[in-house]
Order: structure tokens, then C-alpha cells, then sequence
């Protein structure tokens, strides 16, 4: 049988599977830095070639940002499109890297052996699951058993910003059956998830100013309103004492999630000190009266992603500064519309300036959240292979992140996305010492072959 | 009159005057960032140098920091110890200067002229007025009125960590009759002020830590504790809504200030409206209640100088961080303790803790205030010469900033002190853009050849 034949191929050529990868992380396609916009380019003409040669019709597709990879398959089967993204997350603080997060290397953590580097997981490694899949029914049978539509993004860490009129431009060369996303993770050990349930991602900056120029605290101090003071009030009164965010019609329209679905979450046993033991952590952070699970999968939330101002070198400067500066994101659910919660946000904002303070805003990316229909039977069939490939059975989850795509896709493409990963929650993803578990990429490989095979059946 | 020709000669001299200025403000001496410290220990080197030139007995003093200048002329008279610090502030934000602030230059503000560069105002600008009046002595009559000895300092900006140890060592070398401290500013335009009441400096860095690493905010924001979160919290509750501290005892053992001195300041006619607005702001941001004088010269404070933590870089990273920082720092009044208002103020952060997180100190000096003992016959004969040289009558008044090498002298060396400048509110200093009018340093001069003129009338 075919199948097993080109497992066993991807066992044996996992060495050279993990030397291509280790090509691509030596890329520093950090998008989000205009410093680093040659490396971007570079990793996707890297993966243009890569795809050209296994066959595929692949181009590098410019765009006002960075550029697209889109490459056909010329085989035959059921039509669907794989997305990931070849951009990274910025790497500091670099000092919290143990080695250079662009010289990948395979070292031991915990007993498991893993890929150490930026991108290993997020989303390199992933995204080369599904290609060397290709690759091993490629060389076994001289075709792939789908046909298939491969779509790689350059922007995904930096909100995205050309992917609508992209899809927009492209929508009937895009346009599939149904959408393969890998950039989510497992359950747990051993335990795949396919994720049907997203946050969605509103971000906004915002520049508080007080006095016209930098001022001397012990000329001024006392008299002059501090823009930090008048920045922190505002950002101290995002939570109240029980977690609950306090901008106005924040929670309008969320449903709660159907008692079905709340009792098979319940059912997954997820322990909140188990969650967060890793990380230093004991203690659930989000609304009171919350599970862990409802707290990162079907909530909102509000986070200071950044906050900057004054003298923030070594000793100390006496500066009362002109201006203070915050990110903030908010983490949305179904149910709640970004553009809206942005307005009411930036009034919130507003009626909180002293008579002395302005504030200015700078909007960073707003995707809605997203809710799966299953009814595709790729759906089950991406199950069933991923129930066959690892030791537990796959479940059908919720994901506390933003894959905005996944909601583009439905919105432009009318398309689902089964948002399959083989992530662990300790890979420090958008950390220091970012790494991706061998056995993730290896099973993961094995997962996208299966996934292939149950396609051909029909 | 010897007076009139020293005052002559100054007035001829002033070119050669500012020229050695410049040459002593292109040394980037900025000694809070041991990156320059060869260049403060250079400026340090210049003015021994410049020193020994005009006949005094001048060395440059190692300490574990920056080194002190100390030098002594061998002439008669009263004796006197000058003070000033050849050591600045950093230089960010550099992109907010018009220039190099280490290529200093003449310029036209305001149709004044003035003199631009880091450190033309504090202190380098008011230090070389006193040694330039020397050297107008010297030259035309060959010695100095009276018994000098110049101390001056290379780490008043970075918290004078050597200063104590310096005194106390060398008690019986710098004591003198009285010193003179030239590193205040004019009350107003024309008129001059002698500080006889500054406020202390009690400085704090904290950093909070949460999680272990910086996380991801889609995979744990809403159930992990975002320490910006709780910086913000501790930080917004500094004050109240009427500008109270609530750090818990802050405000204990402080005396109201006596009837006689609020009606003198009161007199002085000071407008908050006139004195913020060229900062651009209109609103006092003190204590509800109290006058804009008495913010700034007799009521403490507290400033966030400097916050920084999670993703601070161009565009967004939804990154929850493991640590966020602040820099606060308190001015203080007659009757606070520093040391106790620090163990009182990581009391009240460390109560504010949530389970998760924890919090670690790094002290930044502690100042206590200063008020002076204006009997010794030399504060008025300042007064005098000041009042002779200037259009305005000198006044007796508060400085909200703070000078801690006041206290020191009253503490160790039993000296008051005639604090003596010709800084102007505008000046910017600390802040981008520095200036010192040419008129400050040329009736500075004048002012303090006056001064030693008048010393020697016994």
C-alpha cells in the first residue's frame, strides 16, 4: 500500500527533511522590522524554489509588504489549499537567547530531542510538515493524491496587512474546497487538536502627551502633569478587581458557548496549575467564575502588549518626559466587532485626558474572531488521519490565539479552515529559545501524508 | 577701582570666555552611562588643567566613580568653597535635538542670544562663570580676593555615589567658611534668586515580574498575569484624584511653612498659568489646594521618570511579558526621611503584589531636603552683589530641585550654603535642546567678580 511506503520514506529521510528546514530558519524574515524586509524576501523566493522543484507551478507574488508564495500542484483528487507563513516574530531580548535564534541546531530538552531557533515552530517548522509530505508522495508515487494549492504568507506576524486585497485580487485562483492551516498546536501530549474555535486580534497604540518637551522633575515636578501618570491611570482601569475589562459594550453580543460544547471542554481536564506550572505561574488571571479553558478559548481580554516612556537606560534620569507610550491588544470572540470595540475604546481613552494630556492612536491590524463549520468531510477525515498517526485520539478544539486567515477565508473565500499543528505549549513561540520538538516535525510530516492519503479516498 | 577694571576686562574677554566654555561642552561627559566614562574623567582632566593655569593648586581626585576635581588658590581673605559638577545628563530622545548637543554653538532664541549644548546650562555654563571671574581677578591684579577653593563633581547626575565618602575623607581640606554653589537659576527675567530651602531626592527602580518567560497572548493571555498589568496598578495608585501620595506616612513630620514665608512667595507674584505655559500645559498637577510655589519649593512629589517593558519596537508583538520596569522617583521636604519613606514605599508596592508575581528594589539615591542658615555675613553680601550686577533686587527663595551637595556640606563639612545661579526656566535642561543665554554667562561672570569683590571688604 502506498501509504506506508511513503511513511516509511519519510522515516528515512528525516535527516535531509530537517536540513531543508534548518535552510529556512537560517532566514531572519522578522516582518514586523523594515531592517529585516531583504531577509523576508529572501525566505520566499527560498520556498518558491523549493516548491518549483517538487514540481509545483510556484511564484513569488509581489505586494504593497511583503511578498506571497503561490504554488499549484498539476494533480488530480479533491481541491485544497494549505496556507502557513514564512515571516517570524522579532527575537528580543536577544540576551535571553541562549545561542542565535537564526543558527538552528538539534539539542536535547527534557529528555526530547528539539529544533532550537526563531521560526522553529511559529511557523517554519510547521509549514514544512505539510511540503515534505508532498515531497515523500511526490518520490514514492510520482504524484500527489490531491490536488493542491500551497499559499505561504510573508506578513502574519505584522498584522497582515496586504492579505485582504490580496485574497481579494486572487479569489478564484485561491478558492478550494477546503483550507489546511498549520500553524496551531497539539492538545497535549500526544493528543492532536483541530481547532474550531478562534480569537480574533484588535491592537492599538496609543502616545499620551503631556508637556511640549522633556522637563526637569525637580523644576517642573509637582506642578506638571507626567503623561506616565496620566498613561498608567487609563491602563490600570482596563480590569477591574474580578478581571472584568471596562470599556464600554466590551462583552456585548458574546454568546456563552452551548453547554455541549462547555461540557466536552470540561471533559479535556484541563488543570490551570498544569497550564501554568511552566511558566511561574499558579493562578488563572482572567475573569472571576471562568474555567481555564473559557478564560483562553471562548473569552476576550485585554493585555498590555508594550508600555514605554522617560529614561529607560542604566542609572537614572530625573526627566518628567513630554510623552508616554502603550500597545495594547484585546483577544476577541465571537460575537464582538473590532472596528466598533476600537471607537469605543478610543472614547474611553478620551474621556479619561486631564485638561493638560492629548492622546493619539495608531491602529494595529483588527481581526474578527472565527468559528468552524465541520460539516466538510475533510474535517473528519483530517480526524481520522490524525487519530491514526498519534497515540491519542484528536479532538475537536478551541485556540486562545488570532489566526486571522482562517476568518479571510470564510469571509472572501467562502472557504473552512481545519487549523491542524503539532505546536507544544512549551515551545516559546514569540519567546527566547524558541524550539519545535523533532517529534513534531516528524510526526507532523507522517500527519500531512495520512491527511493526503484519506483525500485520494473520496 | 579694581572692581570696575576686573568687570572691564571681563566684558572684553567674553569671546575667549566662551571659547574655553565650548571646549569644555564638546567632552561628552554624561556620567549615568558608563559608556563615556573616558570622557567625563577627560573633562574632569580639562579643568585641572585650566585650573593650575590660573595659579591654583588643582588635582584630579580618583574615587570608585568619577574622579573630583579639587583645587586651592593661595590667597588671603574669607574662605570660600566653590561647588560645581562638570558631569550631564544623557542626550535622548537625539532625534528631538536640532544638533549635535557636543557641538556647541551660538544661536539666536527668542531674539536672545544663547549658548547651545548639553551641559551649557547644568552645570558646565554656571561653573566656568565662577572660574572665569577668577581669572578676570587674577589678571588684573594678580591674586584673588579672597580664599577659594573649587570642588567640582563629575557624578551629580548619575546620584553622587563617591560624594559622601569624598567629604567625609577629605572634611578638613574642603571645609571652609561657607560655600557657594552655583547650579540654580534667575527667579525671573533680570532677577536673581539665592536658594535657601531645596528639596530631596529619593530615587527607586522596580521591576515586576510575572511569568517565568515572555509568553504568547493568544495561547495565555486571559489566564496568565501580565506584569504591566500590575505595574500600571501600583504605579496609578501613586496618587489620588486631589494629587495626594499615597505611600502610607509620606507626608509625616513635614511643617507647614511660616506665615512670613508664604506672604514673601506670595509677593512674588508667581503665575502657574505663566510658568507652564511655554511647556504647553495650564493646569497645576499638585496637591488640590495648595499654590504653584509651594508645589515646586515646599510640598513633595512623585514622578514615574522612566517605564518600559513587553514589545517597545516598531510595529506590534502580541507578546505578555514576563517583567516590566519603572524608574520613580520622590522629591522631598523638610521633615521626610528618605530612608524610611523607602522602606515605607517597598512596604505599599509589595503589599499590592497579586499571588503571582513578585517584586525587586534597585535604589537610586536618597537626598534628604536642605534649608539654610542665611546668618553668615556672606549670604547677604551675595545678595548685594547679585542685586548690583542684575536689573532685579535678589530675593531669598525655594528650589524644587534638589542639591543634595547642600546637605552633605551642612551635614559633614558644618558649612551653609549661597546657592547662586543664572539658569532660566527655559533652558531645557535634561531635555533635548539645552541652551544657556549668553547674557546668564556673561552676568554670571560679572555676578560672581562682584561676589569675591565684596568678600574682601570684610
Amino acid at each position: 500500500m502506498s501509504l506506508d511506503a511513503v511513511l516509511s520514506r519519510i522515516d528515512n529521510d528525516l535527516d535531509a527533511s530537517t536540513d531543508r528546514l534548518f535552510d529556512l530558519l537560517r532566514i531572519p524574515s522578522i516582518s514586523t522590522d523594515p531592517a529585516y524586509d531583504g531577509d523576508v524576501k529572501k525566505a520566499g523566493e527560498w520556498l518558491t524554489k523549493e516548491l518549483s522543484k517538487l514540481g509545483f507551478d510556484a511564484t513569488l507574488r509581489p505586494t504593497p509588504g511583503h511578498p506571497m508564495v503561490v504554488a499549484h500542484g498539476s494533480d488530480d483528487g479533491p481541491h485544497v489549499l494549505f496556507y502557513g507563513h514564512y515571516d517570524v516574530q522579532p527575537v528580543d531580548p536577544l540576551d535571553l537567547w541562549d545561542r542565535d535564534p537564526f543558527d538552528p541546531v538539534i539539542e536535547e530538552q527534557n529528555g526530547a530531542k528539539v529544533i532550537r531557533a526563531r521560526g522553529a515552530s511559529d511557523d517554519k517548522g510547521q509549514l514544512m510538515t505539510f511540503i515534505e509530505a508532498c515531497r515523500a508522495w511526490k518520490a514514492e508515487t510520482g504524484k500527489l493524491p490531491a490536488k493542491v494549492t500551497i499559499f505561504l504568507e510573508g506578513e502574519e506576524e505584522s498584522g497582515s496587512p496586504s492579505l485582504v486585497p490580496f485574497l481579494e485580487e486572487n479569489a478564484k485562483e485561491l478558492t478550494a474546497e477546503v483550507a489546511l492551516i498549520c500553524d496551531t498546536g497539539l492538545y497535549g501530549d500526544g493528543v492532536p487538536g483541530i481547532v474550531t474555535q478562534l480569537r480574533g486580534l484588535l491592537g492599538e497604540e496609543l502616545t499620551v502627551t503631556g508637556p511640549r518637551i522633556d522637563l526637569h522633575s525637580g523644576m517642573f515636578g509637582g506642578v506638571a502633569m507626567n503623561p506616565i501618570r496620566v498613561l498608567t491611570k487609563v491602563l490600570s482601569n482596563l480590569h477591574d478587581e474580578d478581571g472584568v475589562i471596562q470599556v464600554p459594550g466590551f462583552y456585548d453580543g458574546i454568546p456563552e458557548i452551548s453547554p455541549e460544547l462547555k461540557a466536552q471542554w470540561d471533559g479535556l481536564g484541563f488543570n490551570p496549575e498544569t497550564f501554568l506550572g511552566p511558566v511561574g505561574l499558579s493562578h488563572p488571571a482572567g475573569e472571576r467564575g471562568r474555567t481555564g479553558l473559557e478564560m483562553i478559548w471562548s473569552r476576550p481580554t485585554a493585555e498590555v502588549n508594550g508600555i514605554w516612556g522617560g529614561y529607560t537606560g542604566a542609572g537614572f534620569k530625573t526627566v518628567l518626559p513630554s510623552k508616554a507610550h502603550a500597545k495594547v491588544s484585546f483577544r476577541l470572540v465571537a460575537g464582538q466587532d473590532p472596528h466598533r470595540l476600537r471607537e469605543n475604546f478610543r472614547e474611553w481613552v478620551l474621556a479619561q485626558m486631564p485638561p493638560d494630556c492629548s492622546v493619539e492612536f495608531k491602529p494595529h491590524g483588527a481581526a474578527p474572531a472565527g468559528m468552524m463549520d465541520t460539516g466538510h468531510p475533510v474535517f473528519e477525515k483530517t480526524r481520522e488521519a490524525l487519530s491514526d498517526e498519534w497515540p491519542g485520539e484528536a479532538a475537536y478544539i478551541g485556540c486562545g490565539g488570532s489566526i486571522p486567515v482562517a476568518g479571510y477565508f470564510k469571509t472572501i473565500l467562502g472557504m473552512d479552515s481545519v487549523l491542524a499543528g503539532f505546536g507544544k505549549d512549551d515551545d516559546a513561540i514569540h519567546s527566547p529559545n524558541e524550539k519545535y520538538d523533532v517529534e513534531s516535525f516528524h510526526r507532523g510530516i507522517r500527519s500531512w501524508a495520512r491527511v493526503l492519503g484519506k483525500l485520494a479516498e473520496g
